[in-house]
This record gives C-alpha cells, structure tokens and sequence, in this order.
C-alpha cells in the first residue's frame, strides 16, 4: 500500500490560494494531446475531434464518506480519483482529465495537502490521466472533496444502462463485498484502539479486503478487456452503491427484469471467512455493501464464449423480461423479489 | 430580485439520495445539440464536433464564501452558476453545461434545496446552459456547493492570459467595487438586526450594490458584444478576485508591464457615495474588493474606434514593456507600484 508520512507542519495560512495550487499541481504533467491547455488560465481546454467527452462528478465529505483516523491522506487521494473514473469506465469510455477541488479546514497543515496529492499524482499515473483544474478553498470545518472527471469515447463504443434486452448475460468484474467488510474490519480496530492505544493491530489475514477500501482500483482494465475480445456489453454501470441497487438501476433504465443466481456471486474466500466472523450474511454484504469499484454490464449470449473462463468476469445471472420482475435465485432455488437495500439496513443485523 | 420563501419543512432523511436528485432535477431541459446525455446514467456525455471543450471548476463554502444569514437560497444558486460561468467568458467561449454538486446538513429541509435549484434553473434558462449531472450528499456542517462548468470554443476564438502585447488598450467592463460594498452594507444590516430585530433596513439607496452582491450576472453578453463588433481581445481574465490581482496575473502570463490610470477606473455613483458613507477609498475598493463579475481584457490599438463610446466598456490604461513594470497612475499624476493587495487588508483601514 501506499506511504503516509507527514512530519513537518507549514501552515496554510501564510500561502495565498495561488501559490498553493501552483505549489500542489507543480509536478503534474500533461500527457493527453487532448489537453490543449491544464491548470493555469480561467479554464482549461480539450480537443476531443470526432469523439464525445464524457463527464461525471462526485463530492466526498469527511465523516460521512472517509475517515481521516484510519484513512491515510495519500489512499484518500488516490482513492477519490478512483470514485470517479469507474464512472467514466461505466460508460465504455477512456477517462483523460480530471478537476480535483478541497475545502480543507486550517487544521491542516500544507504537508497534509501535499500528501492528498501525491494520492491523486499516483492515480492520474497508472490510470494516464490529467489535471486540468481545481480549486482550493477553507472549510469551516473537516476536508470536502469535490472531482469531476472527463473521459472520450467514440459514439459507436458507448455503453448505456438502457441498452439491456432479454436473455442477456448479466456480468461482473472482479469480487464483491470486499471494501464494505474492510471498513468493518478498520472500524473495530479503532474502538479497539479508543479502549487501547498501544494494541498493535494485526490486519495481515484482512489484507485483501483492506486494501478494498482503502485503496481501491477503478476497472480500466475492464474497459481494455472487452475491447480486445471485442465485446460490446448492450449496458452497462458502475456498482459502488452496490449490486442489488444498480442492477435495479440497470433494469428500470433498459425496462426489463433480470434473475440474479445467489450462488454465482463472485466472493473472496477473505470475504467469506470474514462474514462468518462478524456473523453477517455474505450475500446481504455482496448485494448492498457498496463501494466495490466494480461494473456490471449485460452481453449478448452470442459474446458468451469470448468472456467465458476469463478470471476477471463473472456471468451472474440474466435479463428476463420486464413483466417477470427482477429476482435473486437463492442456494435453495427460491426466488425472492430484488430490493434496493441502503447500507443503513445493516444496523439492524 | 428573485424570490424566496420557505413555508414547508420536508426533511431530506426521508428522500434517498437518487430520489432527491430526481426530485431536485426533474424540470430542467437540454437545450444544446452538444448534451447527447445528460442526467441519468453514470456519465454525462457531449459532443462539441469541431469545437473546443472548455472546463472550469469553484468551490463554494458556507461561512467563507457566502452567509446564509442574508443570502437567500434562490439567489446563491444564481450565484452559484454565475461564479462559474465567469470563467468561461473569460476564455470567449460559449458556456454551454454544469454540473451542480451540494453536500448540505439535514438542518436544511427540502424546500431549502428547492429554493437553491430555483435560482439555478433560472440561471441555466437565462444563460441557456444545460444541467448534466451532479451529486447530492449530506456534510457534518452547513452548505458546501461545487459546480464545473463547460464550454465550447472554435481554437481560433479561444482568448488566454497569455496574449497581451505592449501598447494594447487594456479594458474593462461595467462597474467596480460594487458587491464588496454590497456586502459592507449587508454586513452592518446584520449586525444592526443582532441588536434589534425589530429594525427594518431601508435598503433601496443601496439596491445596486446589494444586486452586485447578491445576484450578480456573468457577462454573456460582453462575449457577444467582442463577437459582434468583430474585436478579439489579444488576452482576458475573470476580475472576480479583484482587479489590481488579476492585472498581475495576466502580465505576468503575458510578460508585460502596465500602466493603470485612476481616473479610469469605472465606479457607479453609488459606489462612490457609500465608500465615502464608509469612510473607505473608493479606489482601493475597485482594486482589491472583488466579487464583481466583469471581465478585462486587453486590445490591439486598432480595434479601439470599434469599442469606443460603448458604455459596457471602459479603457483603463494601456500596456507596457516587462521591464517598465505593473503601475497605477494616480489622479495626483504619481506613478506607484501595483500589489496584489487581499480582501484582508482592507482591516487596517
């Protein structure tokens, strides 16, 4: 995982907001032709010829969507470029820019801001990505994150929600449940830690699903996949809100219904095992956990055998038509009608 | 000036996050060919041909950029998208989408958000621009609103701040340091209403700058103006954080010196009584206020009988060799340096 080492403090007090974003953003280099001017004019400038910009945009708030006590600065940067560009990713796009905004209270220091950055530097990295834009203000209180992320796409590659149709399969990527029991995992540590703050922490065996949450990755990789097998998913959505919410989403946008086989869903044996341990169902956590930076999307039964065997796509389950409702099939082969469960349903297990 | 009223209390605990955003966003239409898709999927998605994307984000925080106490919701969601669509004319293109994000605490109802999406419907109907997406999140406190703004621009339109050359005409529209005295008279209101609540402000001798303050306007019309009289500005800049700053910012882009004449400086006659009503200089407050939504830019010689007697805009000085420096020329005929001066420093006076 990534480091966070913040040993210095220089207030942020005694830099004006311009020499703070031109301190910040310094480092970043265009990399996109389709950049024709970054950060340093009233706005910033894309050429993207005959292809279509793609835009989204996301706010995370501190204490209700991160928690600085257990959430490096640096993962939190890297991780907040990631909320975006999986939706970019959900569009069959490639992502090319992003804005990154912080209000930030005084409390903290510039070396804070500098660590949040190097987060997002990483990120705009390994995912070749530009930081066109930004702002950076005070906060009365806590550290807001606001991203809007660009990414291009020709017409005839982009993938709606709409585009779902009977018989089609119903896929998957990468694991589910992962993040939303790693936060369950760094939740116990810190009351452990508020009884105890010399208790060492052992998070070897929950690595795997740490890291989920902390530092999370965005499916480009996904994107590139069913290009090179040449497959056109007829829809598709990102499911970081989580999976029964989305496939309801996916459904209403396409107007059909869709069976979900509970046994098909994709669990980490991490997952698994660290269910048992907090005696919560695997399947309730797969369907409603949330912030699984993962896609779901629907192919034609035609493209089954260019995904088929691919260790990163799960095929699990398929589009119904609308009049027969949107289902999960369970172990026992019982249908129970899909609800969009919030993650505040969890309270009461 | 717009409407507020705020008679019901419906309470956003109530409303789930995609029902709010449904419910927030149901009235408003695309009107460019450019928004192929706006809200509803995970991306918006735009199509600008052989045009340029241009993109610009700000952050807007309660309690640092705005005071709920005197600022009704309606107008801060005019504000909101004027604050941003600033810079987009300041780069000459055409705005043409936003994003709307707000993390807002559940002391606020429904009605409140309402209120504040009235005043962007009314600024996206007025300026013909679409909403394309957004996120809707709750904060630990107050109101935080962040918006990004598109537009589109030929290449050779586009207008940096980088362009200006020595003995251009440098220009300003409209009026200055009226929303900074807007807000010294909003402020004392405040205070006055502190120690009695009962005491009704008589506001109207001071309507225009409380609207310079309260509901501002980007200037549209200005691009138009540039369009019509066939005047391509050789570099531009948004004046909103204050004039004498952003003269040095686009020298400084420019690597050019200045000279900035005083006597210039256009000032309505409100502003010039209520500085003296406040016992405040009336030029200090043009230079350094901010907040005035008015764009400068800087013309090749030539192009002046094109602007001449148009009563939007003002020459106020010319510019000069790098070397000559950044100078305002007194009404006494003095030459003293330019600073950078903050809204801070008006404290000593």
């Amino acid at each position: 995982m990534l480091e966070d080492k913040n040993q210095q403090r220089t207030s942020l007090e005694n830099l004006g907001e311009f020499g703070l974003i031109n301190h910040l953003t310094k480092h970043f280099e265009i990399q996109h032709t389709s950049t024709l001017k970054g950060i340093g004019d009233d706005a910033a400038v894309l050429n993207f010829k005959d292809k279509n910009a793609v835009v989204s945009t996301d706010l995370l708030v501190e204490g209700v969507h991160f928690d600085l006590s257990y959430m490096p600065l640096k993962h939190l940067g890297y991780k907040s470029v990631m909320v975006n560009l999986s939706d970019i990713y959900a569009m069959n796009a490639i992502a090319t820019q992003i804005t990154v905004s912080i209000a930030i209270s005084n409390r903290f220091p510039l070396e804070a801001l500098e660590e949040f950055y190097a987060g997002v530097a990483q990120a705009c990295n390994v995912y070749n990505v530009d930081l066109i834009g930004g702002d950076t203000t005070s906060s009365t209180k806590g550290m807001l994150i606001s991203i809007t992320a660009i990414g291009m796409a020709k017409t005839e590659k982009l993938v709606y929600r709409s585009g779902a149709k009977e018989n089609d399969l119903l896929v998957v990527s990468g694991d589910l449940g992962g993040a939303y029991l790693g936060l369950q995992v760094l939740e116990r540590e810190k009351e452990v830690f508020k009884v105890n703050p010399n208790n060492q922490p052992d998070l070897e065996p929950y690595s795997y699903i740490v890291e989920r949450q902390l530092k999370p990755e965005a499916r480009m990789d996904i994107v590139e996949l069913l290009e090179k097998l040449e497959v056109k998913p007829t829809s598709m959505i990102d499911i970081s809100d989580g999976l029964s919410s989305e496939i309801l989403h996916l459904c209403a946008n396409s107007e059909v219904g869709c069976n979900l086989f509970e046994d098909k869903i994709p669990l980490d044996p991490t997952v698994i095992s660290t269910s048992e341990e907090f005696k919560m169902d695997s399947t309730t956590i797969a369907l409603s956990g949330g912030e699984d930076y993962e896609l779901l999307f629907t192919i034609d039964q035609t493209d089954f055998p260019k995904i088929k065997a691919n260790p990163n796509l799960t095929v699990i389950g398929h589009i119904a038509a609308k009049e027969e409702g949107t289902h999960l099939v369970t172990r026992a082969n019982t249908k129970i009608a899909l609800t969009a469960q919030g993650w505040n349903s969890f309270n009461e297990e």
